[in-house]
């Protein structure tokens, strides 16, 4: 099944499932989507409400997640490209969550960069929480799948060490259209993460190509810190990004970059300026 | 003025004026202290209800931040030991709320662990939020000050270049005992960060010695991302750590570690094991 999260013509803010074109709105059975995936009811929540997908403004797929992880160098083709030593843990750093957007939202190019980059990724949403998760048992804390556009403001990123100033610029993390459950997404191992600038193929590969494996990453970042329903992980990117190529390809007013994931679909963003 | 957040030997969640050993009791007044802090009103919050400071667990001095921030290699004599670069810009990196403890409650070494560190620092507490905000009205925006301890789990702090493992295991952000507004504190250029270990002085250092001034980090990170009111960003360590001496000196169970910063007072912390 697929979820999504969105705002109504009216500004309200509402959650449903997706069938196609249409929502059946959920909007009343939960405060939101992370309480429904909190709750357990998500698959059994049932409205005779229903919105047509062209009349809402879709958000961020979780829109208010408590903790959202970014896996850095999780792909070989990446981590060769990026210069980086291999590690024998996952590379792990934040953004807030106000840096998060939405598909078919703008990716606002921040004027006091000039290197803003691509990072097509394959974002996981924590379904039930827990501390030292054992990597057996980690898959199934998952509660679904996404798009996730960890677009990166190079020169900012590269201040220090700390990833933390160009991962964090609003409007920089585009998360959707929707989250599609584990059972509907089947096995991805064989499924691209494609990204896309101005139709022109920058990234593909499949996602079973990860240097550390989901169920890896959840059962580690579970040994620092507790997971919460709703949390996020933006699982890492493969090679072929902009900062990397010679010349470089940064991104531009007017560009459109898609993150495209098989059954997770298309996020679809155009860039503007500040 | 000093405030402090607690919670009451029946579980309630509050805070208040401190004036000695006496609380005066604001919990009626607005949310929390970061609410407070965000209404502009705390000079002129009054109650006629009092509490012992005695009879009141402390909690972290703003339990539910939005954002917490860290800045690393802030002292020249820590970026010399580490044998970091310098760099034109601070390093920013991030803790989840979830890490934070209170003044005497107890760091928990986790099991995962062999290797736990000291780092006594000043934290700033933002009072009005904003983006772009400009190093010459940066001070005019801090709510207060407190002292705290970036308390660093040094082995998973290096698996990667990032350091969000090492520094965010639960109980790890000692943040107390209270908030000091900027006029209580004064000019604090000449005031030292001084850690001790069991009584022995390991760090001290005046905060006048920072690379980046409490204005420029300010600056810097309401650049990449909104600040918000009761916000925090613990501002660097002095030199001295425990992961850089010969031989290392980390912290164990049993161990008392405290964080004094002249009028921010006195921080302790046991160490207990998981």
């Amino acid at each position: 099944m697929k979820y999504v999260s969105f705002t109504t013509a009216d500004g309200k803010a509402g959650f449903g499932r997706l069938n196609g074109e249409t929502i059946t709105d959920l909007t009343a059975t939960a405060a939101d989507l992370k309480t429904a995936i909190n709750d357990g009811t998500l698959a059994s929540l049932e409205s005779d409400a229903t919105l047509a997908l062209s009349d809402v403004t879709l958000a961020p797929v979780i829109p208010n997640p408590g903790k959202v992880f970014c896996v850095g160098h999780n792909y070989e083709s990446h981590r060769q490209e990026t210069g980086r030593a291999a590690t024998d843990h996952p590379s792990i750093f934040v953004r807030f969550a106000d840096s998060l957007s939405a598909h078919e939202q703008p990716i606002v190019m921040p004027k006091v960069s000039t290197q803003l980059d691509f990072e097509g990724e394959l974002a996981v949403i924590i379904g039930k929480g827990g501390r030292y998760i054992s990597e057996d048992d980690a898959m199934s804390h998952v509660a679904g799948y996404a798009c996730f556009n960890d677009a990166s403001v190079r020169d900012w990123q590269w201040h220090s060490r700390q990833f933390t100033p160009g991962k964090n610029f609003p409007t920089t993390g585009p998360f959707g259209p929707y989250m599609v459950t584990p059972d509907e997404a089947g096995d991805l191992s064989e499924v691209n993460v494609t990204t896309r600038l101005n139709d022109n193929i920058v990234q593909q590969q499949p996602i079973g190509d990860m240097i550390f494996p989901i169920a890896t990453v959840i059962a580690y970042i579970s040994s620092f810190t507790p997971l919460k329903s709703g949390d996020v992980i933006a699982s890492g990117t493969p090679g072929g990004v902009g900062a990397k190529r010679n010349p470089p390809l940064w991104m531009k007013p007017g560009d459109t970059v898609t993150v495209e994931i098989g059954p997770m679909g298309t996020l679809v963003n155009t860039i503007s300026a500040e």
